[in-house]
């Protein structure tokens, strides 16, 4: 099988956790006998620095020509004084999700074995663990929805955004709640602001009746605020989490950070025909960059994420998968998981890209 | 001095922790002096049960005669089948608010010295204390922005909902936020997400030209999403945080559970002319009203916050503040608040009351 992959490492220390994931490739296609053709492009800050804008024409096209996008991380001090627009986060990743139609985003999260001293949580809540997945719409609600803008003079001057959502947009990303509870602890816990929003009431409806069609699936609403909530009380009794653009960006981010173990997470954003962005969580992490101690494994189970969904070569996937388990089983591990009296232990970016290669 | 309260106890544990604040504010009223007339109206589930709707005619008139309005608590299985419009929540609490433009909200939340265990967070997190006041913005933004509403028809049926807020609402409850800040630890984070809303845009824009006139407080500006991880990891850095309504809405949640004793929290939603609404910020607790065991803290707070910004009396209001600090610092708890192993030292709601009443 051949394949052309779209390589946008970034900034920060995107390019050196990059470095381990191809390494891990590398292995992966010679046991799998897979032929992957690889083509970096700039983006985010280095492609303002080098073309003038975080995403230009090339990358874009470079990314239209292949099967998948393997993305690091964008961002960094030396461009945060632009406007917003501008920046390398979303003057990169927004155009990415719209262009490509990218609505379905997943972001797993869950707290390893052995690494419950990293989360936040009070120790008798991180023992429980916990492992949750939150699906999130990703190119509709208030993030794209049309009239947007500012009208108005003086102390009247306004802004507005627009939060949209419609049937369809409400039940595609649903379904895939659904179909990925099946394959889980069948839960979904559908997020939203019914009380408030009349988008919510919408999402609710559309919600309950695909959930017709998964009867052996638990659905259950919850408000947003509440959700925030709930999720430092109980997190393992959420399974599958559903949420609209901007509810997803904040539970997602409240979930990883539960972890404590960012480096740790990835995500996918897909289409409809199965092409996607595949990246870390985390992000370009500039006060880390260059000095060879960054955590390559979000990264590398992005690469994971990308040969499932996208080139949809499970045992590859699988294969990255176990052998990143059992780096992290073995108390293989980059200095910020490990306490402070064992920090002497901690491995190089490189030296845990060179043992989850070895492990495949 | 004279004053007229408009008492909505509503439901659930409403009505029992109530009754503690009355008690508490008789010996207020003897002990300064002042002469304060009480009329109960219903609202909530108990107004629908009796006239058919949340907030009956009659409960809008007793508010409006009166000088600001103690609030108890509202909702409860009973009506939790009716469309989210009518129920006693949101049919309630959002007319209320935009009915006497109460646009700005204050929810202080504090960790007490000996219930660093209620926390859910790490030990060594919730050991260095947390005392952080939500300043939300509560009559503008997607609450009630226009239009707001559905259209289209099958799979193209779509639901809107408009973000909104004008640079006059921005700058005065930026305002409030940088006043309350002074009296404080001189620090405003203001949250948004002006990466991507436009509304985001104008509020960061506002919000730096009011700080202008408070060169004593420091301004930090942070992501929605990067507010809720933060918050989970170094919550004492944190000190006020400005929040439009619904970032508000999410963030004052999470930070009221991080405190881990809800019970204890208390809010004031106020108008320009300091007419206020005041009420304990955790919800009815059906499955434990009637049993005698409700915390009645919160709900005896909400008095003094009432006595401090619509009645101005200052004293009376840190009277309540010291008589119930004493309770807590004895130890005087209701049973949520203690550990298993102590719960048989756990006090009633009535006996909470009278030892706050007599510490006046
Ligand atoms: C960079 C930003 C626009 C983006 C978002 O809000 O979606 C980010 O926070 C994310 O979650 O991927
Ligand atoms: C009941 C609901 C409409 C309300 C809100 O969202 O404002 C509540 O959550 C609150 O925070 O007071």
């Amino acid at each position: 099988m051949s394949y052309q992959v779209a390589v946008l490492a970034g900034d920060g220390i995107g390019p050196e956790v990059m470095a381990e994931a191809r390494k891990v490739l590398r292995e992966v296609e010679a046991r799998f006998d897979l032929n992957i053709e690889y083509t970096q492009y700039d983006v985010g800050g280095i492609a303002i620095d080098n073309h003038g804008c975080p995403l230009p024409d090339a990358t874009l096209k470079g990314c239209e020509a292949a099967d998948a996008i393997l993305f690091g991380s964008v961002g960094g001090p030396k461009w945060e004084k632009l406007p917003p627009n501008e920046q390398p986060e979303r003057g990169a990743l927004l155009p990415l999700r719209g262009h490509f139609e990218l609505f379905c985003n997943l972001r797993p999260a869950k707290l390893h074995d052995g690494l419950e001293h990293m989360s936040p949580l009070r120790s008798d809540i991180s023992a429980r663990g916990f492992d949750v997945l939150c699906v999130r719409e990703l190119t509709g609600g208030i993030y794209f929805g049309k009239p947007k803008g500012r009208q108005g003079e003086g102390e009247n001057e306004e802004a507005f955004d627009t939060m949209r959502y419609s049937r369809r947009e409400i039940s595609r990303i649903a379904r895939i709640a659904f179909e990925a509870a099946r394959g889980r602890r069948k839960k979904v816990t559908s997020v939203d602001k019914a009380n408030v929003l009349a988008c919510s009431v919408l999402w609710r409806q559309v919600v309950e009746e695909v959930a017709v069609d998964f009867p052996d699936v638990e659905l259950e609403h919850i408000y947003i605020d509440n959700a925030t909530m709930q999720l430092l009380r109980r997190p393992d009794e959420f399974d599958v989490m559903l949420c609209s653009n901007l509810f997803g960006d904040i539970l997602s981010d409240e979930i990883a950070m539960l972890t404590g173990s960012m480096g740790l997470l990835s995500s996918a954003s897909m289409n409809s025909s199965g092409f996607g962005l595949f990246e870390p969580a985390g992000g370009s992490a500039p006060d880390i960059a260059g000095k060879g101690i960054a955590n390559p494994v979000a990264q590398i189970l992005s690469a994971a994420l990308m040969l499932r969904h996208s080139l949809k070569q499970e045992e590859a996937a699988s294969a990255i998968e176990r052998a990143v388990s059992k780096a992290l089983n073995s108390g293989y591990l980059t200095g910020e998981l490990l306490s402070s009296d064992k920090r002497s232990e901690a491995k190089s970016t490189a030296e845990m890209g060179d043992f989850i290669a070895n492990a495949i």
